[in-house]
């Protein structure tokens, strides 16, 4: 496996993506490509969160697929963000939609450029987020295809073109997002998330539209999987719900698997991705696996029926 | 994730130690130690197969373990093994026993001495192998603490312990091995894997029973985790039950798993270690499940209750 991390923007240092590329052999691809997963990790669009990067990625290439983190425009810029936020916050743009799924067109153009040093399938790229992160890869799977992305960058929907989608417990719909609460913490943290993505504490109901994946599935819109946990306190289930009404809507292939119980920000929920107890759940667990069973039924490695030394065997 | 291949001896480049180490984060450990676990693939003493070396490693890897591949000396002196072998094979005795038992201990010596620049738990190395490589973790496993090890690198048993032993289809008795057979091929193959590790064609009955981890179990032995496929035509699973069974006289902790199904040499059993669909088997590939489950029994990783951001929330 070769760890590179390459930032994305040659003024900034913030947005970077980090490839885990594995290791071709003549007993594994022997020079075929692979497919990948760039993954999103969450944070509010305040920062990026380490427990939803790198033990995901090695998740994802513990299955066979190259394996990438994203650590997108956030309004801390790259840095752990201040808990709890100070009151009055300027708007830092890089963080207002549509930056952060740029970044995502940016990865894609990044990973498409490296494809044969990385022997890399681009019609193969899935994308996986987690709460915020979740919210910013279905921003992108409503919007790869729009000017928004192709005409910014100037090159062709193909270049950008997702071919699955993994979302944990990611907001679908921002109208279900930062309730009325009489709790100042609870109340910062919200205008914090406001300021950082719409870069407003009050955004308009055409705001709020505009930035609510549910709202924008089309057939243009990949397969999908979802999961996230219906006890979720921060990011309602019905984010999920949603989501999964508005595929079935739209007669995209997708899979939803909502546990009962566990709360925001699970990442694996194993102790891979945990800093604590709190962030390990049996149950929840399961999802992971079911996503690998899911992801063959997308990106699943293309293998001959029988291995070379068989083959010379067959051919004496 | 760092990775980097360390030669384990200055005049020679066969024998790599690849390790893969993991980032740690604030969210995640801190700055506390991790266990690791070492892997050996396996090639029946002639080579390192790449199935069951990097793959491998990752799955660990994504359990939150550092990970390392070993490979050890072998006849082909980490070339691809010649298929099928020459006749007349001369020895080379640096993969003849003890030679690949050694360098398991070379191995401990070196992680031990990065440990705190990795961040890891030299109390909590487990040792993870397959086939021949299975067969040299088992050896190892019941040599660890003896002169051949110890004397031989004049330190204390202390730094070469394993905390656990994962064993794939391996070896634990030679008598089970190579039995007679008419098939010239099977034959040079059998001749060429005694000649790699035996050092002859011929061994006799002392040597047979000096190589065989199941006549040596003893309460040094650690707590170990088998799995094999009752099907396999090249290792007879008996070398598993009978492993099982010296385990249980002994009283050492175990765990066994035996598919009923599927030929020699699944590593992982899943795409991302197989290099056909021969090599992919959805029954036996829960064997990993198994062992991350078992793992944590012996290895797990050590987390406070609560995440740090609760901590803070309930001293305000």
């Amino acid at each position: 496996m070769i760890t590179r991390t390459i930032p994305l923007y040659e003024d900034r240092q913030d947005v970077t993506l980090t490839a885990y590329i594995l290791a071709d052999s003549a007993e594994l691809l022997n020079g075929r490509k692979r497919p990948a997963v760039l993954i999103c990790p969450g944070g509010a669009y305040l920062s990026c969160s380490d427990r939803e990067g790198e033990p995901v990625a090695l998740r994802f290439a513990a299955m066979g697929y190259h394996a990438f983190v994203l650590r997108y425009s956030t309004y801390y810029r790259g840095k752990p963000a201040q808990f709890p936020p100070p009151a009055n916050l300027e708007v830092n743009p890089n963080s207002v939609h549509p930056g952060p799924i740029r970044d995502i067109g940016k990865a894609f153009l990044t990973i498409h450029a490296h494809a044969d040093e990385w022997l890399l399938d681009t019609d193969r790229i899935a994308i996986c987020g987690f709460s915020a992160g979740a919210h910013n890869c279905a921003n992108y799977a409503v919007h790869w295809h729009s000017p928004v992305i192709c005409e910014f960058f100037g090159a062709a929907p193909a270049m950008f073109k997702p071919a699955a989608v993994v979302l944990g417990y990611g907001i679908s719909n921002y109208h279900l997002m930062f309730g009325e609460t009489t709790d100042p913490l609870a109340q910062s943290l919200a205008d914090a998330a406001r300021v950082a993505f719409l870069g407003t504490k009050t955004p308009t109901k055409e705001l709020l539209d505009a930035v609510s994946p549910a709202l924008h599935v089309s057939e243009n819109t990949p397969p999908t999987f979802l999961w996230a946990t219906a006890a979720d306190q921060l990011v309602p289930v019905e984010n999920t719900t949603r989501m999964a009404n508005a595929l079935a809507q739209a007669g995209i292939p997708f899979e939803a698997h909502i546990f009962e119980r566990g709360p925001h920000g699970l990442s694996l929920a194993d102790q891979a991705s945990a800093g604590s107890l709190f962030e390990i759940d049996a149950d929840a667990a399961q999802w992971i696996g079911l996503a690998d069973a899911w992801l063959k039924k997308h990106l699943a490695l293309t293998l001959p029926e029988r291995p070379a030394w068989q083959m010379a065997l067959l051919a004496q």
